[in-house]
Parts: structure tokens; sequence; C-alpha cells
């Protein structure tokens, strides 16, 4: 028995090409294309070709959801939320966007050598009040820890399971011609709100995430027996790269007005300083609803009892043409073909 | 509206008692402290506090088990698996260990910006192939990417599901005294192969992980009958930390007999010249079961039908008393109470 070491010669240096760029994290173009070329044809199967938030399937009769996010938002404390609070809300309204109710999550921690375990306790403590305000349990969970600078802080990834207790299926492919497109909120906030904690950079006001729990608001419609066609959460690459995977998936066109789309005056501000696009920033507390034309207002009405959707809007109609496409009605009353990737997506916003 | 950057005082350093350290994530006594003062008082639940590898609940009828884990390893390659092989095999055994049918797989990456995408294609082809093998589909997914120096190449998060299709419960809670405990095949690969791929170190035979899914062997004993109490996969931490668990969650004595357990000769080997206790070193394809003492052998021949668990042998016996230790008889004849943290745990070795 000998022990030795040896050496591995230096490859030659890869090219941009044939390496995993930041933008390919970004929630826009090339992270489809990763996700398609990668991850698609190797696991292919009925549930991950519908190219959901989560997955649905039948288990001994009960039709369930199931849905994962990994977390690695930078800084991990910020305005109006902190990563936990993230990691439930985001799977949670996975869950919601299914139609289901979620029930169980899991919740697995990559824990940078060095963090400080006050830092440990506020993120599992907010994980903690996210999901009694949501009614899920956290039933399972795992802890790694890595070498200091081999991981930034901590990572969190939740897994979540939800039951779906009606017969709609909610998917892209359900959208049709004259169906009313319900947006729950103002947008832009999240994005905003890490970026300038991350950044340092102050406004007058301080603007905070919008990161909230979903599903009390989308059961509300369904229980209410609206006809919900397809639910999204706008999560990274915002209201516009959502909108366009929806027209993609659908083959249908989708026309919105730009005038219907709440802002907040500060983050407009913010985003006018910083040259950021509102419909391109991430959200983790807004969605959208595409609802069958006749109960378009009687949905408002009922997500705007709940506080995450006060300002819930109607801001467009699923169209026969143009086909695949989102055209967005300017303020100046032009049209544009709104595209994925417009703006540098941020990185590490959830 | 105006913008301006601002800096923080820097704080006093902080003391090691304050921080995360490597060590908490190692499987031994500091982890099970870390989550015991942590984790467990804040989420509190009936699922959560079994402590179990997996949670299991009822949705709707069907009797459900839960499960997560994050994988870390370094490096992402080693003889006899990869991250990918890993992710799939240890989530699909932390659910057979509930005797559980494992179904449904979430896939979560976190990669570092300029991983070739060479090496994730790779991980990915592996992972296709550890389903395929245990049975499972990988229905929903997510991808993050990090800037360069904020992750190590890449860790991947799985999450699965099973149905459980019998009536047992399966926990420490469940053993009793007589019980003969088996051991699915030789110990310390998965750790020795790992730690020589990581340092660069060679031996006289390479030793390859015994990476491999449980779940056949699991439910075939199930599927005969037989009376399995507790079942434990043996990774990080090995086999002595999941007995000293077991023993200390069920408050009986488990008394175990060193010659019985198998080790090759060159884990063996390798483990004299690293001064490791192939007893405390991870496996990713080894679980000891709990079973009835009259199917005691009946359990076996079923196991060894499995290639997995060619050298099934059994090893010890469920005991009144030392209350809550782990005593094993050594090769000489005396007698030693086995503790979590003997031998530091290898870092990143799941």
């Amino acid at each position: 028995m000998s022990v030795k070491t040896f050496s591995i010669a230096c490859p030659a240096p890869l090219k941009p090409v044939d390496i995993v760029q930041m933008a390919h994290g970004g929630g826009g173009r090339l992270m489809h294309q990763l996700i398609e070329q990668y991850v698609m044809p190797a696991f292919q199967n009925d549930a991950l070709s519908v190219r959901h938030d989560g997955a649905v399937f039948e288990v001994a009769q009960a039709r369930l959801a199931f849905s994962t996010d990994s977390y690695v938002v930078s800084p991990i404390f910020f305005p109006g939320g902190d990563i936990g609070s993230l990691a439930v809300n985001g799977t949670v309204n996975d869950l919601a966007m299914c139609g289901a109710r979620p029930l169980y999550l899991s919740a697995a921690f990559i824990i940078e050598e060095g963090l400080p375990f006050e830092s440990l306790e506020r993120v599992i403590a907010s994980m903690r009040t996210c999901a009694e305000a949501a009614g899920v349990k956290i039933v399972t969970g795992d802890t790694k820890v890595v070498d200091r600078g081999k991981c930034d802080k901590m990572f969190v990834n939740t897994a979540g399971i939800g039951v779906i207790e009606h017969s709609w299926v909610i998917a892209p492919s359900q959208i049709q011609v004259g169906d009313a497109i319900l947006l729950s909120g103002d947008v832009g906030r999240h994005g905003v709100a890490v970026m300038a904690s991350r950044e340092g950079l102050e406004f007058e006001t301080t603007i905070e995430s919008d990161c909230a729990p979903l599903a009390a608001p989308v059961l509300a419609m369904l229980d209410a027996g609206v006809q919900v066609r397809c639910l999204r959460d706008l999560t990274r690459g915002g209201l516009a790269t959502s909108l366009v995977e929806i027209a993609e998936s659908s083959g249908l066109g989708i026309q919105i007005v730009e005038l219907e789309i709440p802002i907040e005056e500060s983050v407009r501000g913010a985003c006018e300083i910083l040259g950021l696009d509102p419909l391109y920033l991430a959200n983790e507390g807004r969605f959208v609803a595409f609802v069958a034309e006749q109960d378009g207002e009687r949905a408002l009405e009922i997500l705007r009892r709940h506080e995450a959707c006060a300002q819930a809007q109607r801001i467009g109609t699923v169209t026969e043409k143009p086909q695949s496409l989102v055209l967005l009605e300017s303020v100046l009353g032009t049209q544009r073909v709104l595209d994925m990737e417009r703006g540098e997506p941020l990185p590490r916003i959830c």
C-alpha cells in the first residue's frame, strides 16, 4: 500500500461559449437555452415538459403539485425581506401558480464557514414566520457547511408539496383568445430593493421588496369558481419575461397596456436613475392570472380583498395574433414587441 | 430623487463560538447541536420531530414520504460517481429509508460562473442514468448562477416524493430488544474515494465510491413481509454515527461485533495510512436495517439477491442495556462505547 500525489496537465483555456455565464442564471433567453439544451432532453417526462413553475402528478388518487427553488440572493438581508422569506414565499407561490394548496416544505441550507449564528437564527425565524403566514409546515431539511470562500454566506433551497383540490388544468396551453390578463399589484420593487441594498444605494424613501405569499388570493379565485386558465409569478425576468414565456408556450398573442401596469413612483424614479426597465425586474409577491373574459371583473374584486393584491389591475387581453408575441401599447400610444432579454437581468436577485 | 453610497462601521470580530464552523456540517455532534438548537425549535411539527431522513405524512388518503439534501461534494467527479449520482441516489435512499417507493425528484442547480458546459452535461447525464436505474422521474427544477468564487463549481439539491404502500411505521422508536441489526455491505469506500480524489492520493488499487440506489432491496424486504423496524442509510458520520443516533432516539442499547463488519482490504489499508476510522466514513450505498429477530436470516437472503447488498451481514443485536449506547465488541474481544464524533469528520464528502 503506497500513497503519492500526482498532478494533472493544465488544459487549454475554455472559450466563453463553452462555460456558464452569469446571464445563464438571469431568467432570460440564455437561461432558457441552458434549460432547453441540457436539462429538458436529459430528464424528459410528461410533468417536466409542461415547463411550469412546478410539476403536477397523481399519487394514489391525490393530485399533487411539487416545486423547488434554490435561493442565492445577495445580500441575504434587504428591505422588506431576507433569503428566508424568499425561500418560503417563493416555493409557496410556485405551488399556488399550479393552483395547489401548499402543504409541506423542505428546507436545505448551504452555509459558508464563518457565518454568524445570529444570521442563521434570523433567517430561520423569518422562515418560520412566513411558513405560519402561508399555512405550510417545514417538515424535512438538510444542512451543509462549505469552506470560507466556497459559498456566499448562505444559500437556501426549499421544495414544496401542495394538493390540487379542483379539476382545472392551469397551464399556458389553456389560455384562450379573449382571456383577461390580471396583474396582482405594482411591479419592480423586489429587484430595486435588493439591488439598492447590495450596492449601498439610498433613495429618498426606502424601497421594500414586495415578497409575499400568494396562495390565499389564488385559492380564493378558484374557490369562487373563477375560470383560471394560467397563473405565473413574476420572479427573475419580471413581468415581461413571464408574458413572453406564456405567449411562446401557448402560440397566442398577448396585448398589454403600459398605463394599466402599477409601478410605484419611487421604483419608477430609481429605474430612471439606474437605467432599468421595471417590466424586467424581479418581483417576489406578484403574479399574472389569465382568466375567462366574463370572470375578469369578479376575479379582480376577489384579488383586491387580499393585502398583497390590493392594487390588482387588468392589464391586457389574449389575442389570436400576433402569434407567440407580446405587444405593449406604450404610454404614448405606440406599440412595441416585448422580448425576454431586453435589459441585462440583475444577477442573484433571488 | 437622489442616489448616494454609504458605508457601514466595521463590527468587532466574532468569536469561534458565535460562527458556523466546518464541523457543523460534518454529520457529528456539532451538526446535531446546530439542528437541535436552531432548526427544530423554530419549525416544530409532528413530521419534523421524528428526526428521520425524510418526513412522512398523509395527503388525501395517500401516505407520502418527502426528503431533501443539498450536495456540495468536492471534487464533483470522483471514482465510482459524481455529484449527480450522489444527488439522485442520496434522495432516493432517504425515501427508501422511510419505507417508501421513490417516485418523483426535483433537481436544483447552483452553478459557479465559468463552469464548463461539459461538466454540467456530464452531471446531468449521470443524474438521468441514476434516475432511470432507481425508477424515479425528475419532474421539476431550478437553475441559479453565482459569480466566480461564490460557489465551488456546482452544488446540487434534490428533493423527492415517495409513496408508502404498507402500514408499517419505520423509525428508531419502533426498534425492540432482540432485533437483528443488518448491514447491507462493506463500509468506508465513499469517504476514502472522495478524499483520495480531492487530495490527489493514489493507492495500489483505485477505491470506488459505493454510491448506489437502495430502494429495490428495501422494498423487497417489505414486500416479503419482513418486519422492518428501522432503516438508516450511512452517509455523513458513517456507520458509527448512525447507530449512535438510533440508540439515543430509541433509548435502547445496540451491540455490534467488529469482525462482522465488512471492510475492503484497500479501504482498511488507506484508513491505516491516513489515520481514519472506517466506521466513521461516509457511504452512499449502504444502510442498516433493524428487523425482528426471527426475520433476520430471511431478510439477509433477500438483501443478498441485490447487487448493492451482496455482502449484507448481520452485525449485531438490540439490547435493553446499556441504555442509549452503542457497544462495539472489537476484534480483540474487548468492548468499547462508540460516540458520534470520534475522528474529525471529512468535510464536503456529499
